[in-house]
């Protein structure tokens, strides 16, 4: 891997934050107060952890100005100390980075369209008539289908499928195993079977966008399933055919959203979570974790569905009293008349 | 990509349908009413999209012979225009069809035999002894196991995974990520631990199924799993050893069957649903969205679990209440007595 | 395949167990007692199972000392039947046994440090300073990223993807599709949209280790993730940043675990449980399926939530009625007052 390293005063410039104490000390790596030691950076951005930041070894941290008089080392004092923590991070990136080279085992089209400086690693397939642009890293053993188009600055991890005739924005990160452009699921019932609809339309896929390991996103029926700018996708979520994602909602993993259903910005979607197709969420909803969305949400706030977790011998006898919910209700109604 | 276009008249005739109006219109394309444009067909098929059937800028519409009257355009007359609008879909399809060659990156086994016709793409991994039926399109990056046989027509995306000892029928499509034959969770506990169970048995599928990206479906323990014909399975569904899955029967995304659950025929599973293990589901039972089944259900209907969504403030109240619930019921037993 | 064949006599002492009948009898593969054929061997390790054994056609069958006496064939007498299946179970695998060569299309770093009789299959792909351990068998389409460390005999299927800075034990089986290393989901919220939080931290996993098809364990923010020693894991299992996972805890399959929970050593969670971010399970905690576990738990026990399936008609009712259930209670106390 690359070894990364800077002084504090080059971070603090390169973070355009005010650096107290030596901006002379080497940084080496990033780390937590509590497991950091000599030549580390750590950050305080939960109250939480304030406690930790007497002890800390850190050779310096990341705080706000209020906390920055009692930080015993020296210190970056950020307006967001987790947005900075954020912008370091990828500072501190130590994966290799390509180098913009095609491996001779990779199999390019012939009509595949590469702007400069797009790497193709070892046995990914790219399609005909791919267009990949400028700085584009491509992983080995992904496959590109026919016609997709990929953008500026993507960087899709080894075994990732994009099917034919999909297309990504600026700025795309695919995690492995994810797979773009899969046929929705849909089938006409007829008297011998279902006979399957062809899915005619493709997936457009905005910028600045993230998709986790696993997840899985269908192409559309007639129309293109949309995915909108700044969209963050944990892993091993399912996004259905026709669905559309605002720009900026972030959806936890395991998530799951049945087709045509569209998805307001700025939502937040918690892990575990099922929307059933064809409704319609506004911005800034959030879903909290394993909730069913069996219907249309029109206002921004917190929803929830699911009951609480009890010891497994309490919870049969609320089970079973939840059967009889209806038949309890009306008894007390009579008893109200009474 | 392959251009599509039909005169109305040759889409009459492929589809057995009565056309009214031009025949000699061309036809280039499907769309939905609302979104038509010039030289597209479009379909009426669910009533609640009537209101849009006036305003279409489709060029002709499937209708039913009800509604022929009032189609402001060229219309094809069908009995169920949904099926219809189905088998148009398939005229439509334009994605590359393989040609029936041996992509010259793909590693066959000598040993594995392959019927005229059969398309191996890019990088994609035959094992020995596979026999490969007539037709069959084998996608970029798929690995298939020694000893599976895969039959007539089918086509497996990029990036499948078919283990050792799996048998395809006829007309299988396997979506990307889909893995087929990986071994059962099966472990006998021991006083050091875990000790695995080998998972001897196969996965045989049957005729006519589709299997969605990223789903999963393990070998028996000792005999096989069975999937039959004419089932259709979406994306990110689980599907343990030794299920069986009766013909026709519709499971949609994110499910997940446990081992040894035998479902029945033309059954339909909604999104997120969870069999538990060694139960038995009858035919045409329907079981809703996220659903968790817990034990056999021995009659067709439809059956539920799960709470409804509220504001996270309301369902907090409620979850607590849930947990009172047998609290409750008593003294309403008490104050009932008294 | 391999043809594996023993006599019962053999077996006997492979398994140190007591042979009761003939010693000569062939066994040419495992069954269960009601599906046995000759020449099979089946045992009793549930009850439930005995009715079958009076009838059962197997040649020989494993059976505890007290029911060996109704054995009406060859029998193998053992402490634990079912753990003697399981390790009978291995001596019939007959999947063929990877012979230490690296296929020729595999594409191998010249950095990377392989030990003796270690086989590379077809297409796989392996990074920069790898390090893998002596009899470890990599599939077909299977990559790895740099500076990944394989410990001794393991067994990776076809297409799983390791990234860079994973580090495996020895043993450690990985089910194709399955992903281990992927970013976690971190991102820091931002007036511009969402800021990506580099994980630099890696993903450790003990020895004696199965994962399953599908299943995704993301790479630490800072921290490594952690998975025990003789941890099982089954298929879609989603495991976020900096998890920890116990020594000899099973994870069934669909689960999902949030970012930074630690779960215990001995844990069972059962299908699609799902555990939020930040909390801690204690030692030998059952979850029952589908539970969603919000909290930490701090003693061992079996713990649930979610409601019992109904028929839709009925569960429609009980789904309102929980939505009222605070006004019910508050209700019940006003008669209780009066």
């Amino acid at each position: 891997m690359v070894a990364c390293q800077y002084t504090l005063g080059e971070l603090a410039d390169k973070l355009a934050l005010d650096c107290i104490g030596d901006r002379e000390v080497v940084i080496t790596g990033l780390a937590t107060l509590a497991s950091a030691s000599q030549g580390q950076l750590s950050f305080l951005a939960n109250p939480k952890y304030q406690k930790d930041l007497l002890g800390t070894k850190a050779s310096a941290v990341i705080v706000s100005a209020e906390v920055a008089a009692c930080c015993p080392t020296n210190a970056l004092v950020a307006a967001n100390p987790y947005l900075s923590y954020a912008q370091t991070s990828q500072l501190f990136d130590s994966r290799c980075v390509a180098q913009g080279s095609i491996h001779h085992s990779a199999v390019v089209s012939t009509t595949a369209k590469l702007a400069p400086n797009v790497s193709i690693a070892a046995n990914a397939v790219i399609g005909e008539h791919v267009t990949i642009a400028a700085n584009t890293s491509i992983g080995a053993g992904v496959v590109i289908g026919d016609y997709s188009v990929v953008g500026e600055d993507c960087l899709l991890h080894a075994n990732v499928t994009v099917y034919h005739g999909v297309t990504l924005g600026d700025r795309v990160t695919l995690h492995s195993g994810c797979v773009i452009g899969s046929d929705g699921f849909g089938f006409a019932p007829s008297p011998t079977g279902y006979i399957k609809i062809a899915q005619l339309g493709g997936v457009k896929v905005g910028c600045d966008v993230e998709i986790g390991a696993g997840t899985t996103i269908d192409r559309g029926a007639l129309d293109d399933t949309l995915i909108g700018n700044g969209v963050i996708i944990d892993n091993q979520v399912q996004v259905a055919h026709n669905v559309q994602v605002g720009d900026n909602t972030a959806i936890a993993g395991k998530a799951g959203i049945a087709g045509s259903t569209i998805i307001g910005k700025q939502c937040t979607l918690a892990g575990g979570v099922g929307l059933v197709g064809h409704i319609t969420i506004a911005d800034k909803v959030h879903i909290t974790a394993h909730t069913v969305v069996s219907k249309s949400i029109t206002k921004a706030g917190s929803y929830s569905s699911g009951t609480g977790m009890q010891e497994t011998s309490a919870w049969r006898k609320s089970a079973v009293r939840i059967t009889q919910l209806d038949d309890i209700a009306k008894r007390l109604q009579r008893l109200e008349k009474r």
